[in-house]
């Protein structure tokens, strides 16, 4: 190791970064490829782009970039708490849900804190419990969600904080409302609970979350969102969390001044208001998920049956597939480094990417 | 305290968030104005807006929001490699430079080190050092200027980290190149020293820095740049480092994957190519600059002489006359939390701008 190296605490360097979906324009250079002949299936976007209301909103807003943002996003604020019926205060906005997630570990954690998630969960719970020198404790998936009699039982006395993905990615697996509400019920209060919904907008009404409404009961819990997924505004960066406001004041002192850009705020202000477009994001994704499992299927594929807009599926070879799926074009998300080396999983696209999707497998499959 | 407060550690409670400039939008709900009427002379933005090839590459970005962003700016990262004269390898992309700055704490710092910074110098400093339970040591300014050898002198076993704003903000003061690289060849090669760069575009040529030849002399150095300065992209946040690709590789580890908007890195990349817009900024910024000083000096004001796009000045009551000025829809700086309580700071905007600046100051002194 270098003399340089050795400046940064052994779990700084220990850290193996987040590997995201690859991007288009990287395959495009790698392969040789046009970017128009790419299919990316790796992210969990919203095929259907962004609320129109939102990019005209953005496209006005352009003119005034030249100015730092409102840090305090007055007005994102105001929209998020009408929306969700939450007060001002118990708002946290993040440069992404992401954000949260990491302003949670960093307000809350010190070196000797346990952090409990689950085997199979989100690969950001571990990297920011190992950025502020927490020890991450997994417990065990059942049948690829999360077994929460394990979470209780693997409570220590430096227990400080639980992540729970609901839907959780890359499985799909969803916690019923009343298994999660006597979970929660039995956390001890100096807890944190991490509710990671980020993926909320794609469950059916009578499956969608009411955690907003146990929030005056559990004082620990966090509850976080994303404009990532439905909202399709993952490249501008927004997410934000919902707490009590003793623990939002405490985010906000860690957070960045201006964690989240102008152009963000706008945008996620007019998707917040354009129910529209999040109806036919989750009506585009209940047609394209049958089109996606009723095909798995008929290639012979197991897949674990997701409440989210995507799936992962089992496969033989699951890396000579995702290599071969690149060398056309397709690009879905190797799932390794989940502890699913069997898997893929891949998101629920436009009709069209699904059928490219499906028509390349097949062949690659028969090959 | 609250119990649910205690579950943060002592270092995080007492943090003092940062306060920024205030936006117009606020002070338009506060005072009853319209937002058409002030003038925001608070950020140090810049008053021409940013390039209009990065205003016409945003426009044609907007279309793709709904995907991650690339979590490595490659073409962004390219553009800077070229720029600057560097290695791919040797860049950090940050969500503008505070990002750059709080990435260094995160990756390098642990509770029981040592960070040295200059009284008067940018509040981030001390905010970062807080959030990661290292220790601040202030060293008394010099005729509001650094004194590295008061750095020096300062240095404990336990020193890991300096930042060194050059030019500082909110002083303007600049530390010359003799006295800079003679600071870098005393530093033990063990303490990293941040060079925080966000105004060195307003710098003239013979006074520009040029540390960036001097990465491979000192390893320990870590360079911080700004868009949000004289680029005009301070809504989009977006910010760079330049160091050794050992501490780069360190930094990249504790970032969030997708720290850069998609936005922010087509807009950057077009205002490093556009020399153009930069040199009218600069040019502006000369000439109002000197507006600005001579018209301090015709209310017989004083002034610290300043390298940046703003000025700070001294004046009798300064808390009372920045609440006139507000009055009157003129937003500048308070910098008290600077220990410069008789100090206020105008950042230097358009002609009309500055004027309008002047004369409303003119008649609060009057009254």
């Amino acid at each position: 190791m270098s003399t340089l190296s050795a400046l940064a605490p052994a779990n700084i360097r220990a850290i193996a970064p987040y590997q995201g979906g690859k991007p288009i324009s990287e395959l495009a250079r790698e392969m040789g490829l046009n970017e128009a002949d790419i299919v990316k299936l790796a992210s969990n976007e919203n095929p259907l782009g962004m609320s129109p209301k939102a990019q005209m909103a953005l496209e006005a807003a352009i003119e005034n970039i030249a100015r730092y943002p409102d840090g305090n996003s007055f007005a994102l604020r105001d929209a998020v708490s009408h929306k969700f019926g939450v007060q001002a205060s118990q708002i946290v906005f993040g440069n992404g849900s992401n954000d949260i997630l990491e302003l949670v570990a960093r307000a809350f954690l010190t070196a000797g804190d346990d952090v409990i998630y689950s085997q199979h969960a989100f690969a950001v719970y571990p990297l920011v419990t190992q950025a502020v020198g927490a020890t991450g404790i997994v417990v065990p998936a059942v049948a690829f969600g999360h077994d929460l009699a394990g979470f209780l039982k693997a409570i220590t006395p430096n227990t400080k904080l639980m992540f729970v993905a609901n839907p959780n990615n890359p499985t799909g697996t969803l916690i019923s409302k009343p298994d999660l509400k006597a979970f929660l019920q039995q956390v001890p209060k100096h807890i944190l609970v991490v509710l990671d919904e980020a993926y909320d907008e794609y469950l059916s009404p009578a499956d969608k979350s009411e955690a907003i409404g146990w929030l005056a009961e559990f004082e620990n819990l966090i509850i976080s969102r994303s404009f990532s997924k439905a909202y399709g505004l993952a490249g501008l960066r927004v997410g934000f969390g919902l707490m009590h406001a003793t623990v939002a004041d405490l985010l906000n002192r860690v957070r960045q001044p201006f964690n989240v850009n102008s152009l963000a705020q706008v945008a996620a202000i007019e998707s917040l208001l354009d129910d529209d477009f999040v109806a036919r994001s989750y009506a585009a994704n209940q047609a394209g998920m049958l089109q996606m499992t009723q095909g798995l299927q008929q290639l012979g594929l197991s897949y674990i049956p997701s409440y989210g807009n995507f799936v992962s599926f089992k496969v033989d070879n699951a890396s000579a597939v995702n290599q071969a799926l690149l060398k056309q074009g397709v690009i879905v998300r190797p799932v390794a480094n989940y502890e699913m080396p069997a898997y893929l999983r891949v998101s629920i696209g436009l009709f069209s990417e699904n059928a490219r999707f499906l028509e390349v497998l097949t062949k690659i499959l028969a090959s």
